[in-house]
């Protein structure tokens, strides 16, 4: 291994340490609660919960016990994603104990590594000789990328390198079978993960052959002959999952149609588009790749500009947990998988890298503080998967076509992938804040933290102090170690109105220096400088595209960067029945004994009155209409008092 | 076989043939086109089409070539619902041709009869072992059912009894088979309907015994320990269609899950529920059962009080085409299927013999002028199956969730349930008009038609003449044998205002006489008496039910029987950009050369300018709305004109 500290500076990536109150209180609940829990479960120790049967897997693999695998062919990366998360944690905290569990799990793991390299217990105790026979359907690249992930935050956080070399061993093995040389696989997985994997490797050690794997994968994608469909008439058609032959398969749902190069619209299973996302504009970052870059920007415009909820989610139908089509973006049968917001954080982070565009930190923004949030029971212990933008309880349970959906957050599954996705991204929230180019230092995120890192040749701190997300009152203290000079870029958030910001008590003049989003202030700065910046926020309506065609008519409410939304328990049910003043202002009051203490905003509107219909089903007399208050909650925090309908879209009307 | 005639006449079942302009025009595209379209596809010598097989299985049945079965376990059932369709049809028309084509395949049928009477070519030719051990999946009960209407309806039309003594035999078999009595089966079809097809039977021949086999299969249905699931149990839960054992079984799905009489709310299949309900009200109206006859009212207000669509259509889900809950009626997710409202207008006929109410009368005409004519294409060769509310046709095709939904009429297929069911209910509409309870004849459609019947002992012919659905104008012309006291009651819709009716010229008071939905006219009729009824059709709006939450804010538009729907071709789109103003009048005229003619309805209302629109997919400011002429045509029609977005509710708002 060479030079891994030296390439890890090189990558420009500061250390930030999170010092907030709102995002502080989460952090801990994945610190104290969801990290053992996962422990616990990975270990079939949770009495509530389906077996995990994780970690019998790998005892099985390393010959410690006899018995048979059980799980999802993915099962082993749940470990990966918790020893990930142990990582990152354990930056934000030293905690011997759980570094010692850790490091059982990762001799566990090493003797369940094959004399090849090879790692997988699937393949290793149930089907040894199937590996590398169906890239489509069984993850084995997918679950290594996971490790790998593990590993580089395993060895960030610890020094320690015991996995880091498991998984180098992993990828030479992997090397060896795939790549252009002849009578190597011209394959990738079908389910993208390795690719942004390899590329955290090669930050982290420097070594080309990783990003050149990384590139092999994306850039083999969608070739023809496509490999996918060779693989699959190879096999006879046989899935999987059924064991059966399928009529027929389809490249999109693995992205892999067409060159990535070559495509323009987000399609097939969301999550897989974006970890693909993610990785393809990290290889435009390093390498400069221009048409790589181009289809990064290609795809998410098309996303975020025509198949994103407001709330952050993607993916229109459970079906394939995929994109359908620009547009069609309904609310209730919608799945916006959490998994699929957090892979869209990855990529608009790795965007901010490619080019310091405030539009995809607004993004990361809204994906975070409402689908991923919202996710989360404030247990830290239920969780939702899929994230609806209208519920009606009784549907998710009488109607197939919802019964994906649910009303309340779930217990952990025996395979969760979104659990230990939201904890993975929580504890590194904190490489998530600043981005630096060139010598100027970007704020994406609004969250309480401490920075080091060196600009200009300075080694500059800034702390940053946030009122997020009641308030828009941020405070940054710049503190180089000696006075210098360099740019210090602020974003100005799409829903804000009237941003102020204060240089040492002066107020900046807004028009100038704004580019792409930021404010970017370029000065000598000396120790102790502050910056002052004011977002006022005032809940506000939004509207969506006139094509939307879900939410024609509605308006949304939003205040800063939280989303809003109405629920039975405060406006009675029906839902359906409210409608909102299109001209009617809001009142805002923080309340304290709210689910933690949150802002909820009132206004006016009508509502049916159900007692003054006098038809049956249908009636040529309209039921009658009266005045009414409304209330709405931030999204984020719906489906904590019982179960109930739900609605982020209302109808307006006329007074 | 005894007093055939007799028992016929016993019946009480007027003579009625339909002259009339509207439904002229229909029941002749049966005749011309879809009955000789269905004889050529049975046959497979439909160029376009799937093979159906379905003559050629009878063919290897009756050991006349050799081959295997193909096509669906009910394949047998598009053969008999032919036959069925073309005994309606002789009797409307004598066609000898036809007539010869018919008994050439009833000949056919004789020989695929095996010696115990038996008769279904699936188990005949592929599982001869596995008669009656499937039950729930294999539709043998089912098809013989169809047999015995087709036997019923030919037996009828052209008094030949070869068919009828075919089915008579089978049903001695099946007799054989299932009952009370120590050995037999207590068991029942998963698909119900050879429980009304033996009351027909039973109505023909007077023999109790096909009463009794009826009444059987619906008190037998739903007891404890429940036979569905037991079958289940005995072949290891593996489901026919898959061939593979299944986690669960949910009689619910096929109305096993109760015994009939302690049935509440519609669930399930909802062709199999519709064709129950047909069957317990036929034996409710021929028993007296009292019980029985609650458990259908309860049904009927269940269903069609919180489970129908405003056009007649039931069945919220695709997902085993069936009922849902209570209000969820969601328009572009919906089944609807067009066989399930042809059941729908089974069982509203069969409640009119059991209580005279006009509410019965009421669904059927809205089934009839919407779901159902709407299914068929003008050229009686495409088919809707799914009959939506609203429909983006770029949804239908790229959002797996609503697949099923088509925006086009679709082709015939290999096994067509839709298409024969509806040539059979158009062919037999004659006796959907009129019921006769005591000396009083009730009026339930103005059709066009002359009657024969005997009332209060007086021969009388009823000609009626008819401007529906354009015009409200009805005329009856009461032609006794000799003057005679009896009863004639018109239906007066529920969605007319204003009716008139003048007897002899003379106007009647409409309060007096109006009994559950009828003016019951009590007098001494005299040859050429003349009844008018004037039921002014205006369109007017209706709305539904608070609790129909997808419905809430909005209006549909009615006129007479039909409801009314924009289409994109009129309107543009998106549809969802179109509101209709709250107090806007209607403007009605008839265009000739509209899809044969059709009174179109104008409105104003408002249009979101998707040019104004300056936000990208969400935006703090909305898109101006301009005035707009809203375009409403019958939904009947909807679909003809190419494919394009539809909808039948539309948002008010205030002008």
């Amino acid at each position: 291994m060479n030079k891994i500290s030296e390439i890890h500076q090189a990558a420009g990536q500061p250390s930030v340490t999170i010092q907030d109150e709102f995002w502080g209180r989460y952090i801990r609940l994945v610190q104290d609660v969801v990290i053992p829990y996962q422990y616990e479960a990975l270990h079939d120790r949770v009495p509530d919960a389906e077996p995990s049967h994780a970690i019998a897997n790998f005892e099985i693999a390393a010959g410690r016990k006899k018995g048979q695998f059980h799980g999802w062919v993915f099962q082993d990366s749940d470990v990966a994603k918790w020893l990930e998360a142990v990582g990152y944690s354990l930056r934000l905290k030293r905690d011997p104990e759980l570094e010692s569990r850790a490091d059982v799990v990762i001799d566990l793991i090493a003797e369940a590594q094959q004399p090849d390299g090879y790692l997988n217990t699937y393949f290793t105790v149930k089907e040894p000789g199937k590996r590398w026979t169906n890239l489509q359907d069984c993850h084995e690249l997918y679950c290594a990328g996971h490790f790998i992930e593990a590993a580089v935050a395993y060895y960030e956080a610890t020094g320690k390198d015991k996995l880091l070399n498991i998984m180098r061993r992993m990828v030479d093995h992997i090397d060896s079978i795939f790549g252009p040389e002849e009578g190597k696989l011209k394959g990738y997985d079908g389910h993208q993960e390795i690719e942004l994997a390899l590329v955290k490797l090669y930050r982290l050690t420097g070594e080309e052959k990783y990003l050149k794997l990384s590139s092999f994968f994306i850039d083999q994608r969608g070739q023809e002959p496509n490999f996918l469909r060779q693989e699959w008439e190879a096999r006879n058609r046989v899935a999987h999952w059924s064991g059966t032959p399928t009529d027929s398969m389809d490249p999109a749902y693995n992205q892999a149609h067409l060159p990535v190069r070559e495509q323009s619209k987000a399609v097939g299973h969301a999550v897989r588009a974006v970890y693909m996302y993610t990785a393809m504009a990290d290889l435009a970052a390093i390498t400069g790749d221009e048409a790589l870059r181009d289809a990064c920007v290609r795809l998410w415009d098309n996303m975020t500009g025509k198949q994103m909820y407001i709330t952050g989610g993607i993916g229109s139908t459970h079906q394939g947990e995929a994109f359908t089509f620009d547009y069609d973006l309904p609310n209730d049968t919608i799945y916006a998988e959490t998994c699929a917001s957090i892979g869209l954080i990855f990529f608009a982070r790795r965007m901010l890298e490619v080019d310091p565009d405030a539009r995809y930190a607004d993004v990361m923004e809204r994906a975070l503080y409402n689908n991923v949030l919202g996710s989360m029971a404030q247990d830290g212990k239920h969780y939702f998967y899929v994230n609806p933008l209208e519920v009606w309880p009784k549907a998710c349970t009488c109607n197939p076509d919802k019964h994906h959906v649910k009303s309340e957050r779930q217990g952990w599954f025996g395979c969760a992938c979104c659990p230990p996705n939201v904890a993975r991204l929580l504890t590194s929230l904190n490489q998530y804040i600043y981005t630096v180019h060139g010598d100027t230092l970007y704020t994406n995120l609004y969250i309480g933290s401490e920075l080091k890192t060196t600009l200009g040749g300075t080694e500059v701190r800034v702390s940053q102090q946030s009122s997020y997300p009641w308030e828009g009152i941020v405070t940054l203290e710049v503190n180089p170690a000696q006075p210098g000079e360099f740019g210090l870029a602020l974003r100005i958030p799409s829903w804000s109105n009237g941003a102020e910001i204060r240089v040492g008590g002066e107020k900046l003049d807004m028009d100038e220096g704004l580019t792409k989003g930021y404010c970017v202030i370029r000065r000598v700065w000396n120790a102790g400088d502050i910056v002052e910046l004011k977002l006022p926020m005032e809940a506000h309506r939004v509207y969506a595209h006139p094509e939307l065609r879900a939410d024609a008519g509605k308006t949304a409410i939003q205040r800063g960067p939280l989303v809003y939304c109405l629920e039975e328990t405060d406006n009675g049910a029906p839902l359906s029945s409210i409608t909102l003043n299109e001209s009617a202002s809001f009142t805002e009051r923080f309340e304290g004994s709210l689910l933690g203490g949150a802002v909820v905003v009132k206004s006016k509107g009508s509502r049916i009155e159900q007692a003054g219909w006098s038809g049956g089903l249908y009636s040529k007399a309209k039921a009658p209409v009266a005045a009414a208050e409304i209330t709405a909650i931030p999204y984020y925090l719906w489906g904590n008092r019982g179960s109930g309908e739900m609605k982020v879209w209302i109808p307006e009307s006329k007074a």
